[in-house]
């Protein structure tokens, strides 16, 4: 799918089709996940993926009962890892090996700036994993749109209800739900107009910051992919 | 450009050619951020872009000295605001009209859950704006790559230095810097080996959460750009 038809036709989608999505799908929108920046390559992401109806019934209560995580055929958690050191070795001799170092004391200096990293405050490294792991989610989002799947990021959920339902470390960070699968053909969100969005001129500041309030008028091109 | 090469073909580039960016070309990219998601509808993003050398010469002193923030004809300050309810009453007033709300009834319902948002405490929504900023800032690292353009994410910067020397208010907050541009023909980053990425099968768990340490064999593969 083209990049453009990727992003303007991607709708926050909660009534879902019968569809299963089959593991090589999943397995084609992760892989365009991983592809995602993080400072230094430190690739804090961590997905768990629910398909069995037991496990997105237990999904469901910690979403506070959001109908569509359990309608949808798959549901994700995403997770960051709060520990930038987590990876640092494997992700130093990788740039060793590539030359983006020039050797080993280098790759010396760079472990002891990740371990710099793991050594701040709580805050800090919370916010950091937040940051790094929403840019992979962003990427799911579309990922999944590119194969012609509809997605609906959720923000609204117990963050420690989920850390002990799924037997899930401090360490982890829980950003967002995702839940995933085939928009059903009357599917609300994909056939109402789609929600406002703030202009480019509202949302862009050139050479300097002068922020404004939302402007209604500010429409979006309406694009359905139900029918599709 | 197809999702998957915008996707497969996105590098981090730290070197860039002379050529700038043309204004059609800026408005393309924040078209397409325009689009991203975020709890509510509620956009909490902002764009400070800087072309002028002199703003990128403040710029790089609040990112250490940065080479690219100057090399680049493009640098980007991304900016979240952390008050969920600054465009509650457009982000209400536009689902009561397109029948996301039943009423007005539901209207006010909405609008009093978004001022609840808006009195968390100032760390929740710290890490509210950084999450739904971050969705906008990869929208835009992939929009631009559909255009053509080269960009590289800055985590490394001096939040509070950017605030002051910018005039931006606290309530907004930096989430990350972003260089923009074409990359120079011998730019490092794209003729080398691509840094691995974790496999999908150590970032993915079915079912259940299992986390496993990187293995450096998961490669992605090598593709460049700058030849295109």
């Amino acid at each position: 799918m083209e990049f453009d038809e990727a992003v303007r036709s991607r709708r926050s989608v909660h009534e879902y089709s019968d569809e299963p999505v089959d593991d090589d799908t999943l397995e084609a929108v992760f892989e365009r996940v991983r592809y995602s920046p993080s400072s230094y390559n430190l690739q804090p992401w961590e997905f768990l993926v629910l398909t069995e109806d037991g496990n997105r019934e237990r999904l469901q209560e910690v979403a506070y009962g959001q109908e569509h995580v359990t309608d949808a055929p798959v549901a994700v958690a995403v997770l960051g890892n709060t520990d930038p050191s987590a990876h640092a070795e494997a992700v130093a001799e990788d740039q060793l090996r590539k030359g983006y170092l020039p050797n080993e004391e280098a790759k010396e200096g760079l472990l002891e700036t990740i371990e710099g990293m793991a050594e701040r405050d709580e805050e800090t490294n919370r916010n950091w994993a937040t940051k790094s792991t929403a840019l992979a989610g962003m990427t799911l989002l579309h990922a999944a749109r590119a194969e012609g799947l509809a997605t609906c990021p959720v923000g609204g959920f117990d963050a420690d209800a989920l850390r002990e339902e799924f037997d899930i470390d401090d360490q982890y960070e829980p950003v967002m739900l995702v839940t995933m699968g085939h928009a059903a053909a009357n599917a609300q969100d994909t056939n109402a107009p789609r929600k406002f969005r703030r202009s480019v001129d509202e949302i862009v500041h050139r050479e300097a910051f002068e922020p404004t309030a939302a402007d209604l008028d500010d429409e979006v091109v309406t694009e359905s992919y139900a029918t599709q």
